[in-house]
């Protein structure tokens, strides 16, 4: 714990999310101490996630993304807010950092008792040719650009798939221009697992935009951008939005320990190896939630916690720690796409075992107007029923189902816990079985063993080992689709039809489970080898044709 | 733990939400049972929470409420539905039910292993001249009949302001009727403390609605209806949705054990006072998760979850007990109302000591379009930082906010906990600190003791103990509308005026609480005697003027 002292220097070197909410922090809890932020950019405590909607014009107003200024700040707050400054070095020893400003190149140096990183992160700009003229979108200057840029342009081509990408994307479409969208990788949203993103492409493609997938970028023309395949692309206006790296310079520089992921090292309480030299926000690496390695959460919430959480340790109210546990969302042409925790590819390489869940369920009610399907994945621990993770897509209502698990996460609920949820229902909102009870149902099932399954990915391989495919949906939804090698008996006449059930094991499946969860109870006591696809056809589909 | 024996008989007097739910789950544990289910309606698994949605037309075809039939569930599940056959009387001893078909009055005997009363609940209808005419809405039949009689019919008044009077009366707005909302009480929604359920009331008034609150019905005439006021309502028809009672008479004289409530008595597995006779929903008594007295949950959720639990212990997978926490929600006219928990009226009356904590978040980030204003009210144990309860009124976003709440409350996470959730975050969707992240900060700020406040209902008293009143909004807030006695010094100007401010204690305010937080800070090392007024202007107006 920290003791205020009476006047107590603090310098924050970066201000907008993590770096102003804990300046803002610190005033309320301390009204005797002299803050001092410095900006390089020329704007403070801007809107960094509207800026994808300000060059779609969806946030028509510019000062709608500047919250505050150096001057509201110090009215309200009598924080010194010195914009167009940056950074240059630390001198630890002496416990000060020189600041220069940017126009005048003029520099003075700036003492602490505390000093609080918030630097940042910068776009990744590989060295392709040309890409000097591909834009990022970090703050408001380079909105500005971006605007000025799409002015007159028809054409863009958006480099990289992730957050700030399918936001740009989108925008662009908004605007009514041509959008390729190139992704190196075979899929976009990285954090999903692959048949998780099926519906992502999907609408995509079906929404308008040119979705390039395992094709990076090898040049950039002056009208034209050339894929690694060999095509070309037309782009009045090329966007980068490849991915960020931790601004850590002026941290490396000071001799601040740099983690394996690039980021500065914090520990807990956001402390980085000075122990009066915090970090916080896109520039630090921290422990997730789930007691893996290093990560880095480049992501606007996160920062602002960790600002607070600074602040609080400076005033003396430090809090045990919590891991990050990485809860992120984005909206693409009218899709909801949000993740928690660790996904199947991560837990995958990281050689821990793992449960996945698969569910279809409807936003709300069926029977009330307007419910849409969303996809729903949950990883679970198989020994400790703990919730590892978790994946949405659809059209309504995700943003509120891993919210519900995040919390759930958060206060150390097993997943079977989340059958027993009681959730807010009426059927404009919910069902009746909540998405996220379903999920607890599956849980349990899977838990205590009582339904053993398969995977998407597992399909082919069971064939091969003797395993015959029953697809207990409706000889017509059969015929409009099936695995190859199913065989078709509907649930509903399947305990007449036993007899036409091959022997050798069986693995049985319906559209998204429900189905043929009925049909498997009513094949257990049989004494045969079945299991249950787990997602059904659906989430097959998915996970086999996921690029398409 | 019972053991599984075969061919087990089990009967079902019920079926709807937690009668069914018990019904296909047990199917699934068990292929062999022999499950009964008789329901006295016409009609099963129907969904009950969409019948004013169909009277109001936003659901246009009946046939959509029908979610299953005897048939459906015979082929599915091999389940023996008996519609319009009641249970007469229960045999204890012999383990056996008489049921009655309802049109030839035949009678039959079925045995039982195990009984599972799900009988629900009946209309409260008070005997006041003409009560005959009031139609009543809790299944198909009523639905029907409340179909017939609105056809033709421009007036409607609408008896009871609970969750299901207000569905109706806004689906009768709906079709063009003149609607009249009558209630005993001086406030609709019960679940809501009154400044709480203040915009709710604004907004049925400006809906259209004719909202008579704390008077209550005294005579239903052939085309009217007369107010204990004196005054006279046209009422071409009359809703009766008043509340519900306990359908409890076969289990009383079958000798189970009665409640308090009026409900049947149950244990953590559901079980009545005879160890082979269950009960779930409506008609049962629960006690709460908070460990206060026994509770009615009239919820389609609860029951669910109640028939689910009951087939699980059947099949020998009982799991702990869990409370019951109420969770639920309504729509009406474009609001969303939803409550979690305890209420502070409920608090009060049992004597237990609480924090309350209002706010007025917005819906997602205030610079991206569309966003609402909605109301929060959390309720916090001040000596352990337990969450007894919360509630919800806005526009959009209030489900998901309840949601998260319910579960933080499930994962047994305290209100300062919620300040570090990780929510899902992008413009659309929420905050970079969520509006559940706020209610955190300020429950931490009160249970550290680093904040004081007042509630709305404390002012007045206050102000006669010497308190002066320091609303720190802008002078042209001020002189909209201010709280009697209040003098008016802007926040950013508070450190230059400070000699302005009289002596004695200062009881600070804005509009809703965060500027004159900023206030509170900056006043706090004065050594003066400070408290913010909790929820700000807002919230006192909502308090002081909830039934106008």
């Amino acid at each position: 714990m920290t003791t205020i002292v009476d006047h107590m220097r603090i310098v924050i070197v970066g201000g907008v999310a993590g770096g102003m909410s804990a300046a803002t922090r610190l005033r309320r809890l301390d009204e005797s101490a002299e803050i001092t932020v410095v900006e390089r950019s020329g704007y403070v405590s801007f809107a960094n996630c509207g800026l994808p909607y300000h060059v779609g014009g969806v946030i028509e107003k510019r000062s709608a993304l500047l919250l505050q200024t150096p001057e509201s700040l110090y009215e309200r707050f009598r924080i010194d807010v010195r914009v167009g400054t940056e950074a240059v070095s630390i001198d630890r020893e002496a416990k000060q950092v020189t600041v220069r400003d940017v126009e005048t190149r003029e520099e003075s140096v700036l003492p602490y008792d505390k000093l609080i990183l918030s630097p940042g992160a910068k776009p990744v700009l590989p060295p392709i040719p040309g890409i000097e003229r591909a834009l990022p979108l970090r703050n408001i200057e380079d909105t500005d650009a971006m605007v000025a840029a799409i002015e007159n342009s028809k054409t863009a081509v958006v480099i990289g798939g992730g957050f700030i990408g399918l936001e740009v994307a989108e925008n662009l479409l908004h605007l009514g221009m041509k959008v390729t969208l190139v992704e190196a990788m075979d899929q976009v949203m990285a954090p999903l697992d692959p048949e998780m993103v099926a519906p992502v492409h999907r609408r995509l493609r079906s929404g308008g935009i040119d979705l390039r997938l395992g094709s990076g970028v090898t040049a950039i023309g002056e009208r034209d951008v050339t894929l690694a395949d060999g095509s070309s692309v037309p782009a009045d206006v090329v966007v980068a939005s490849i991915g960020v790296r931790p601004e850590v310079g002026l941290a490396r520089e000071a001799g601040l320990k740099i983690g394996e992921r690039g980021g500065i090292t914090v520990d807990e309480r956001q402390l980085t190896s000075d122990p009066s030299i915090y970090a916080v926000g896109d520039a630090v690496e921290k422990s997730d939630a789930l007691g893996e390695s290093p990560i880095l959460v480049p992501l606007a919430n996160t920062a602002n916690l960790q600002g607070r959480r600074v602040a609080d340790d400076i005033a003396g109210r430090g809090r045990p720690a919590r891991g990050v546990m990485g809860t992120a969302i984005v909206g693409v042409l009218g899709l909801q796409v949000a993740v928690v925790g660790m996904n199947e590819k991560r837990l995958r390489s990281a050689g821990r075992p793992y449960r996945a869940i698969h569910t279809h369920p409807g936003s709300h009610a069926g029977y009330y107007p307007g419910a849409t399907t969303m996809a729903l994945k949950l990883l679970v621990d198989p020994e400790t029923d703990e919730i590892l993770g978790a994946q949405g897509v659809g059209e309504d209502g995700v943003d509120k189902r891993i919210d519900v698990i995040a919390t759930a996460m958060a206060g150390g609920l097993k997943a079977s816990d989340l059958a027993e949820l009681e959730l807010a229902y009426a059927p404009p909102f919910g069902s009746a079985k909540d998405a996220v009870n379903m999920l607890g149902f599956v849980a349990e099932n899977r838990a205590t063993g009582w339904e053993k399954c398969k995977q998407w990915h597992e399909v082919a391989e069971a064939q091969n080992d003797g395993w015959t495919v029953v697809d207990v949906r409706t000889p017509r939804e059969f015929e409009a689709g099936a695995i190859p090698g199913a065989i078709n008996i509907p649930v509903d006449e399947l305990r007449e039809r036993l007899g036409e059930l091959p022997d050798g094991p069986l693995l049985l499946h319906c559209g998204v489970g429900i189905r043929s969860h009925v049909a498997y109870s009513a094949l257990k006591e049989s004494g045969r080898q079945i299991a249950n696809l787990d997602g059904g056809y659906t989430t097959w589909w998915a996970g086999t044709h996921f690029a398409s």
